[in-house]
This record gives C-alpha cells, sequence and structure tokens, in this order.
C-alpha cells in the first residue's frame, strides 16, 4: 500500500516538474552563443540507473530497455520500465522509473524525502561517485538485486559543453550558483560543474530542491561563479 | 493505508529535524547580546492550527488541547491531537499534528511536497495571510471540518525581538537571507523577519526546504541582510 501511496505523489510530482521544465531564460538556439543560450533547469524525481547484469536479473536475460521519453540531455532517456526499491527494514518505494542508456554500475538517486520514506541515510554524492554508499535492494519483474551499493542524494548539478564552460570560466568540478527567483527563493551555492562535449547546458536539481524553490511557480534563474 | 505511510515517513522526518534543531552556532545565553546569541533554525513539519469553534467540532465541545511538546517559541507547543486532512480528490494525509495556542482562524502548514499528496496548489504565505487560499476537509474523532480556506505553505520567517531586529538593522515584514553551509549548501533568499517581544531568535523553514539543504548535516548557519 506504501507503493500506491509513492506512486500517486511521485506522478504529480512529475507532473509539476515537467510544467516546470518548460520554463526557459533567455533566447538563442543551437547556434547561439553560451552566454545567448537557454538555461534550462530541470528536477529530476527518484530514478535508477541499471548495469547490464543488474538488467538481465531484473527484467530477464537479454533484456533491452524501452525508451519512453527522451531526457534534455542527448542519448539520455526515461525507460518504460520500473522497479521496487526495499529499504532495510521491509519500507517501500514503488515504480521507481529505470533511466536509459545502461551504466558499468546500478545506481539509485533519491531525493533526501525519498531516502527517509525508504529508511536509507543517502549521502549527497555526484552521479557516479558511489564508493561507500549505501545499498538497497531492487524488485523487477523478473527477479530481485541486492545492490551492496549505489544509493545516493545526487548532487545539484550544471551539464554543460566546453565552450559554455569557457563562456562561464568554469573547469570541471568546479562549484557554482544558481538563483532561483520566484515565490521562494533560493541560491543553490553548491551546483557541480559537468562538462561533456555532448552536453547542452542543464542544470539538475531533486525533486527536494525543487519543491524547496517553489520551482513550478518560478520566475528566473541565474547561473554564476 | 496512505495515512499509514504518511505517517511513517513524517515521524522520520521529525526525528531527523529534531537532531537538526541540536545544532546551534555561537555562544550566548539568555543575558548575551544579539551579536552573541545563538542562531537556531527548525524545520516545521506539516501542521495545521484550530480556532476554538473548529477544535469543538473535532474534538468535542470544550475539549482541551493537550500540549506534548513545548515549541522554542515561548508558549508554543505541539499538541497530542492529531487530525486527518482529505483534499479534493480523496486524497489524505493522516495524523498531522496540531499546534497550540488556539487562533481565531483554522489554518493548515504544509509543505509542497504534502501539497501534491492532498492535491491542493498551496501557494506560498506568512502564516495568518490566508486571503483567497484554498481549504481542505480536516477530520477529528469527533467531527470534521470544512476549511473554506487556510491552506498555506508557509513561507520561510525568521522570529525575532526587537533589540534582535535592531541588531541586524531590520524590520517587520523585511526579508533576510539565511545560508546553510554542509553537504547541500543554500542560500534561502526569503526569510521573512517577524518580529514581537516575546520572540526569541529563531528561523522557521519547512520540511522540503530541510532537505533541500540537507538540514540534518548542516554544519553551519548565517542569518544576514
Amino acid at each position: 500500500m506504501a507503493v500506491d501511496t509513492a506512486t500517486i505523489s511521485r506522478a504529480l510530482v512529475e507532473q509539476i516538474v515537467r510544467e516546470a521544465v518548460a520554463k526557459r531564460l533567455g533566447a538563442g538556439g543551437p547556434t547561439a552563443s553560451a552566454s545567448e543560450r537557454k538555461l534550462v533547469v530541470h528536477a529530476s524525481a527518484r530514478h535508477v540507473h541499471l548495469s547490464r547484469q543488474d538488467l538481465d536479473v531484473l527484467f530477464g536475460a537479454g533484456h533491452e530497455l524501452t525508451p519512453d521519453k527522451d531526457l534534455y540531455q542527448e542519448g539520455n532517456y526515461a525507460a518504460a520500465e520500473t522497479v521496487m526499491l526495499v529499504g532495510p527494514r521491509r519500507r517501500t518505494l514503488g515504480s521507481v522509473r529505470v533511466l536509459g542508456p545502461l551504466r558499468k554500475e546500478s545506481q539509485v538517486e533519491l531525493a533526501i524525502t525519498d531516502a527517509i520514506q525508504l529508511g536509507i541515510d543517502a549521502p549527497v554524492r555526484l552521479s557516479g561517485d558511489i564508493e561507500g554508499t549505501p545499498g538497497v535492494v531492487v524488485i523487477g519483474p523478473a527477479g530481485i538485486v541486492e545492490l551492496r551499493r549505489g544509493v545516493i542524494r545526487a548532487a545539484i548539478h550544471a551539464h554543460m559543453n566546453p565552450a559554455e564552460a569557457a563562456h562561464y570560466g568554469v573547469k570541471q568540478g568546479d562549484r557554482m550558483k544558481l538563483r532561483v527567483a520566484g515565490a521562494a527563493p533560493v541560491v543553490f551555492e553548491g551546483v557541480q560543474v559537468r562538462i561533456d562535449p555532448s552536453s547542452r547546458l542543464n542544470v539538475h536539481m531533486d525533486t527536494d530542491e525543487a519543491n524547496a524553490c517553489a520551482l513550478h511557480l518560478a520566475t528566473g534563474f541565474e547561473l554564476f561563479k
């Protein structure tokens, strides 16, 4: 029953997030300079990344993820597949979305609200930095995987390509600030810079951060050093 | 069943909040100057304030609230009494704490996460400013009240007495900033100043804000203009 509740609540969160996603500041298309590029801010609901091996166990040998919706960063997508998570005291989160593509190691990204629900003390980490993080039980339609590690609260971060990084004067791993103006104005001071040639300028926060700053009511964004 | 889930989750939130409450910066006791006073930051879980009339309906005519735990602001307390809230599409939040003392008009303070759960679009307001806000159904052991208004997401605010306000150079209704240092550093830029002779310096945020800044991992607080 906890699962149903969590699912309903999350569905609405995602709806709000989709509305917030529509907000864009500044002009600029694909050929605009970095300074003219739109700053897009997304809230990521809780999700999992899976390894090939764990996908086989959870959904059956050789299973391929079904892309359901493209994400803003090219090549990334929300899959049709979902899993259930079970915490150490049999507390659950149901219907947690799988994001593609597959990764070398499975990873679970939760907001702190989700982590409290599961009874897991999730450390704040950048995606991929999962040494020493807690594990969780993952249940799929074909099997169960007990992850020994990989549960994190993803640190707020900004994807950008090298030209955009040069525009801001930042390098890989630097921290920037994001000001969200509106009904509940907030400056997130620990926005970690992730530079990749294939990236588009894009800040990712989680649902706790989105709710704290009332992202669905935001009137403007400012990313700065 | 939604009620059980919400209750468990909230209980843990409250536990984390209690831990965070222990954090204090700076020295100073009751006789210290404003600049030396400790800055205490609290997260308020969702709660309701009730009018005399609504308390009578919900808990029985002439019922008196049972103080369960004193809050930091003198005279305020968490009561033993709880109510259930029912949103417009029969979505519920169970065991929502009643805070005392009674007020002239009932009011429901929710985090945005809670409001999403209930299916209510709660505006960001200061406590008491409920003109034009949505209503909700409140269920108690002795009866049901349909509030026509009063559901808000309480804006982050700082209680202080006139001496503390003078120290900061702020007046009633001004906005200040609160920096929370730690694993997820955040500056809340819309901290509303509430001055009262009986107040003690104290910032109140809600559970979304507490989770966004990982308040339980905070290493320091700074309140400034």
